[in-house]
C-alpha cells in the first residue's frame, strides 16, 4: 500500500529545490546525491517495516493512562523509536561532534514526512525529541547537552515542550509555572502543564521536559518567562536517576492521533522538582520560539504528509472499486467502471493531489530556507529568515487547513464505506483535525501574519516574497502553457497588495483590532496564492523536462500530471482568493457582535 | 445546555414561512398557532428529558453486534423510541383515519429538529420509521397498512429502508436481490443488503424493511426494480410473529454515529424469507424515491440540526472560557477576557449561526412546499413540486457540507479541549459527516441537481426558483439596510445565467459528460445562492419588525441579529459562489485525468 510519493520527494529535493546546491557550504559539503538518496530510501524501508504495518493498530489500540503516573503505549512504539534514532533521525542534523551527521533540514524533514506517512502518531514522539534536543544543544550550557543529548539522539530519553497551562491556554503571558532558585545552581519548579504531547510513555526510560516557568520575582507578562530542563528522572553524577517529582496525573483521550500521548503533568508536588535554566533568564520566550517556528513548519509538513496516506489510500480504492458507468454508456447490461473514471472522482483526487503536493512543497521550501540560515553570509542569512518568518505560518495554516478537507475527499471517495471504521480514511480524517491547533491555532498563526509579519522591519519580509512570487512568473513566462498562470498568479499578488493598502488605513490609524479582526480571511487568501506560486514552481522544471524530452529522472507521465495538477490548482482552488479579497475589502464592520450571538 | 434556538425555530414556523396560511386548507383545518406551539414546545419537553441528557452517553457506549444475528443498543433508546410514539411523532403526518394527526411536515419537521439537536443517532431510528410508514401508507394495500402502520406508529417495529448491495453501491441500477411470485401472494426473497440503517437492534420486537428488488424476469436496469415489505417476523393471521429469515449478519462500526446501527442483512438465506409487493410491480424506484426525496432533505435538516447541536456548544463555552485580551488592552496584569470578545471566535460563531440558522430555513421551505403539495390545486401542486424538486439536492447538499465546517468551527473554538473526548464538539463533527455520504452523495446529489432538476420541464424548475429568488429581492429594496444584498444576490443570481448558458454549449451539443464535469462545483454555487435568498428572506421580516418596533414575538436583538447574520453571510460566504462561478466558465476542460493520477 502505497502512502506517499517517493517520485515526488525526490523531484522537490533534486529538481525543484536543487538540494546539490547545499553541498558547496562546508558545512554540509560531506555530503553529495548519492548519500542522500541511500538515506531516504533508509527511511522509506523503515518506515514500510517498523510504522506502517501498525498505524491502523496503533489507533485501534489507543495510548491510555494506567494510573500511578504510568501511561500504556503500543509495545511497537519503543521498537520504532530506537530504530529510528538508530538510524539517526534524532541526530540527524545536529553538528558531528554533537553526535549529528550534519544533514539538511531538506533531508531530515523528507525522512520525517515519509514516517508521519507512515504512521504520524509514531512520529510524534521523534519530533518531539528533535525539538527539544535543539533547544538543549542551541542554548543550553555544555553541562546539559553532554548530560542530555547522548540519550535523546539514542531514543533512550523523550523530549517534549511544555508550554500550555490550564488558566492560560494560548495565552502564554498569563503562564505561572514558579522556578526558585537554588544556590545549588538548579531552580525549584512548580506547577502544572496540560497538553504535554509525548509526555509519560512505556517506550523511553526518561522524560526531558523543555519548559516555561517564570523565575521568582520575574517582569509580568512574556518578558518574565524562563526556559528550564525539567527531566522525570535527574541523572546523579554518578550516573544513577532520582525521581525528579514530575508526576503524569492523567491523560487526554483525543479524537485522533490516539498513539500519542497528550498528558497532564504536575511538577514539584512534594516539593523535590529541580529545572535547569536553559540560555539566560527571562528570554525562554524567544528560545522557545526558535523551536516553535521550525514546529509550525513541522505541523504543516505532519498536515500535509497524514493528508498524502489518505490521497493515496482512496487513490488506490478508486482503481479498484467498480461501480456505475460513464453518462456515454448507461447500459446496465455492460460491466461497471472502477470509480476513479467518474469526474467527481478526479475532481476529489486531484484536489487531494494539489493540497498533498503543493504542501509538502511548501514544507521543502521553508526547510531550505532554514538550511540557507545555517550557511549564508550574515546579509543573506537576514533575507532567508525574514522569507521563512513570512512562510511559517502559512505553511503551518494552509497544510492544516485544507488537510481537514484533503481527507475529508479521501471518505467521501470511499463512499460509505469510507464511514466505516473497517477503512484508513477516517482514521486520516481524525488524525489530522488537531493541526490547526497545534502550536498556535488557526487564528493565532493568522494574527501572526498580518499583526506581525506583513509589517516586519518595515514589509521587507512580504517584499521578499513577492519578489519570488514575480521571479517564479517570470519564469514561467517563457513556457506558452504556463503564461496564463504566470497571468493569474500576478494578478492575485497585485490583489494582496490591495488588500493590504486597505486594511493598512487601519493600521495606520490606529485601529489594530479592526485591521486584525479578518486577519484568518487574509491566511486564507494568503495560503492560497503561495500555493499557487509553489505549483507554479514545480509546473516551470516539470515543462522543462518535459519540452527537453528529458525523462532521466521522472517520467513523462509524472511531469504531465504534475502541469495538469498546476492547471487544476489554479482553475479550481486559487478562484477562492479573489473571494476573500472581495470580503476583505468590504465596508463598514463585523466585530463586536457578541450581543446577537444567542 | 442549549442545543437549538426555540426562538428560531418560531421565528420561521409563524414568521417567515407563516404556518398559519396551511390552517385555510381543510386538511389543516383542525389546527391554529397555539396547537403547533404546545406540540413543538412538548417535543422539546422531551428531547431534554429522553435524549440530550443521553447523547453523549450513548456515543461512548456503541450499538455493536453480539453475534447471532443480535445488535446491542442503549436501553434508553427504546425508552426514547416508545416516548416519541406516545407523544405520536412517527404517525403525525399521517391521515386521522390511519392513526396519524394530520400534522404539516412542517412541524414534523421542526420537532425532528429539536430531536436531531439533542440526539442525532437517536432521532434516525424514528426518521426511518416515519419514512417506511409513509410508503406503505401511501403505496401499500389496505392489508399492508392494517398489518404494519399501527405497530409502527406505536414504536413497537422499526422500519427500515433497504436499498444499497454491496457489488452495486451508488448504483441502483446492478442491485440482485430476487423476488419469485408465489401463488399463495407473496413472493420468495434471496439478497443481501448492506449499510442499512437501525437494521438490527434491542429497542424494537420486530423490522420492516422496505426492500428494492428484481422479480423474477423483470427488465434490467432500474426499470426492473420493485418494491417489497419484508419483515423479520412475518405476521400471521392469529397475530402471532413467525421468522422470516431474515438475518442480521454484521454490523459496521462507524466514525460517527455510533449509537445508530448499520447492519449487513442477508434475506432467505434457508430459503423461507417472503416479501410483499408494495403497488405496481416494477415501479419500486419511482415510490421509493418519494420517500428518497423527503428523506433528502431530512438528511439536510439531520446535518443542520447536528451543527446547531456544535453551535451552542461552542456558543456557551466561549462565553465562560477567559483567555488572553483584547488587542487594544494587552496589558497583563488585567484579566483575561471571555473568548467571545476576540474578533476570530465571532466569525467562527457567525459562520456556525449563518449555516445553521440558513440551512434550517431552507429546510422549512422545502417542507412548506411538501405540505402545499398536499392540499393545493394541481395547478399550484405543479408549481411547488417543481421547486421541492429543484431545492431538495441543494438542501441536502449544502447543509451536509457545509455543516462539516460548521462543527470544524466548533472544535477551533474549543482550541485543544475541542480535539479531546471530554467536550462534545468532536462528537459531532464525527456524526455529522456522514451527512454528505447518505442517501445519494454530493456528487450523485449535484449529477441530479445541473443532470435533471436544472434541465427539468424545460427549465420551469429553475425558472421558479429564480422568481421567488428576485420576488424576495424586490422585497428586500423596501429597506435601505438590505438594498445592498439584495443587488448583490440579483447579481448572484445573473451569474448563475451566465454559467449555466456556458454549460448548456455543452449539452446542446451532446456532450453530457463534459456538461456534468464539475457539478459538484456547481452545486456549491447554487447552495450559496439559495442560502443567501433564505437569509434575505430571514432579514425583510426581521427588518419589518426592527422598523415597526413590533417585539412582541421576539426581542429587538434578536431581529437585529438576523440583520447582523444575513450581512455576515453575504460579505464572507456568498463571494465563494463567484469563484465558483469563474471555475465553471473556465476554458479547455480537465476530465480524464486518471493516468496522471499516481
Amino acid at each position: 500500500m502505497q502512502y506517499i510519493s517517493m517520485e515526488h520527494l525526490r523531484f522537490l529535493l533534486f529538481e525543484v529545490y536543487d538540494i546539490q546546491d547545499l553541498f558547496q557550504y562546508e558545512h554540509f559539503s560531506h555530503l553529495d546525491a548519492e548519500q542522500v538518496s541511500l538515506m531516504i530510501e533508509s527511511a522509506k524501508a523503515l518506515a514500510d517495516r517498523d510504522m506502517f504495518p501498525f498505524f491502523r493498530e496503533m489507533d485501534e489500540k489507543p495510548i491510555h493512562y494506567l494510573g500511578n503516573g504510568e501511561v500504556w503505549s503500543h509495545p511497537q512504539l519503543k521498537t520504532i523509536i530506537r530504530n529510528a534514532a538508530e538510524q539517526n533521525w534524532i541526530g540527524d542534523t545536529a553538528l558531528f561532534d554533537q553526535g549529528g551527521m550534519q544533514l539538511p533540514e531538506m533531508v531530515h524533514s523528507t525522512a520525517q514526512s515519509i514516517f508521519i506517512a507512515a504512521n504520524n502518531s509514531a512520529q510524534g514522539y521523534l519530533g518531539l525529541t528533535v525539538g527539544s534536543s535543539r533547544l538543549i544543544t542551541s542554548f543550553g550550557s555544555q553541562e546539559l547537552i553532554d548530560t542530555y543529548i547522548p540519550k535523546m539522539f539514542a531514543g533512550e530519553w523523550q523530549g517534549t515542550m511544555a508550554l500550555t497551562e490550564p488558566q492560560a491556554g494560548s495565552s502564554l503571558t498569563d503562564i505561572t509555572t514558579s522556578a526558585k532558585p537554588d544556590p545549588n545552581g538548579y531552580y525549584a519548579i512548580k506547577g502544572q502543564k496540560i497538553f504535554i504531547s509525548a509526555g509519560q510513555h512505556q517506550a523511553c526510560n526518561n522524560f526531558v521536559h523543555l519548559t516555561l516557568g517564570r523565575i521568582e520575582g520575574a517582569p509580568p507578562g512574556v518578558k518574565g518567562i524562563s526556559l528550564f530542563v525539567i527531566p522525570k528522572f535527574r541523572p546523579e553524577p554518578d550516573g544513577s536517576l532520582t525521581y525528579n517529582d514530575v508526576f503524569c496525573a492523567a491523560d487526554y483521550q483525543k479524537l485522533g492521533q490516539r498513539a500519542y500521548a497528550t498528558t497532564h503533568l504536575v511538577f514539584g508536588e512534594q516539593d523535590n522538582c529541580q529545572g535547569w535554566l536553559v540560555g539566560e533568564p527571562h528570554k525562554g520566550l524567544s528560545y522557545m520560539f526558535q523551536m516553535m517556528n521550525e514546529a509550525r513548519v513541522g505541523v504543516g509538513l505532519t498536515a500535509a504528509a497524514t493528508a498524502s496516506g489518505a490521497y493515496y489510500a482512496s487513490l488506490q480504492y478508486s482503481k479498484e472499486r467498480p461501480q456505475g458507468r460513464r453518462l456515454s454508456s448507461k447500459d446496465p447490461l455492460r460491466p461497471q467502471v472502477p470509480i476513479i473514471q467518474h469526474a467527481d472522482i478526479q475532481r476529489m483526487l486531484l484536489t487531494q493531489k494539489a493540497i498533498v503536493e503543493g504542501s509538502l512543497a511548501l514544507a521543502t521550501e521553508c526547510n531550505r530556507l532554514s538550511d540557507l540560515i545555517h550557511v549564508t553570509t550574515e546579509e543573506e542569512k537576514k533575507k532567508h529568515w525574514l522569507l521563512l518568518e513570512m512562510l511559517t505560518p502559512i505553511m503551518k495554516t494552509y497544510a492544516s487547513e485544507q488537510g481537514n478537507r484533503s481527507t475529508s475527499h479521501a471518505i467521501q471517495i470511499y463512499g460509505g464505506y469510507g464511514y466505516t471504521m473497517d477503512f484508513p480514511a477516517q482514521q486520516y480524517y481524525r488524525d489530522l483535525r488537531i493541526m490547526s491547533l497545534y502550536e498556535g491555532t488557526t487564528g493565532i498563526q493568522s494574527l501572526d501574519l498580518l499583526g506581525r509579519k506583513v509589517t516586519m522591519e518595515n514589509g521587507q519580509a512580504l517584499q521578499l516574497l513577492s519578489d519570488e512570487i514575480m521571479a517564479t512568473s517570470t519564469a514561467a513566462d517563457e513556457y506558452l502553457v504556463l503564461k496564463p498562470a504566470a497571468d493569474q498568479l500576478r494578478l492575485e499578488l497585485q490583489r494582496i497588495g490591495e488588500v493590504l493598502q486597505h486594511l493598512g488605513g487601519f493600521a495606520r490609524s490606529g485601529d489594530l483590532e479592526r485591521y486584525t479582526s479578518d486577519a484568518t480571511v487574509f491566511m486564507e487568501m494568503a495560503g492560497h496564492v503561495v500555493i499557487a506560486w509553489q505549483w507554479l514552481k514545480m509546473a516551470v522544471v516539470a515543462q522543462k523536462s518535459l519540452e527537453a524530452g528529458d525523462f532521466t529522472r521522472q517520467s513523462k507521465n509524472f511531469y504531465a500530471g504534475k502541469i495538469h495538477t498546476m492547471q487544476f490548482f489554479f482553475r479550481y482552488e486559487l478562484p477562492h482568493a479573489a473571494a476573500c479579497a472581495k470580503t476583505l475589502m468590504a465596508e463598514g464592520c463585523l466585530t463586536n457582535l457578541e450581543d446577537y450571538l444567542e
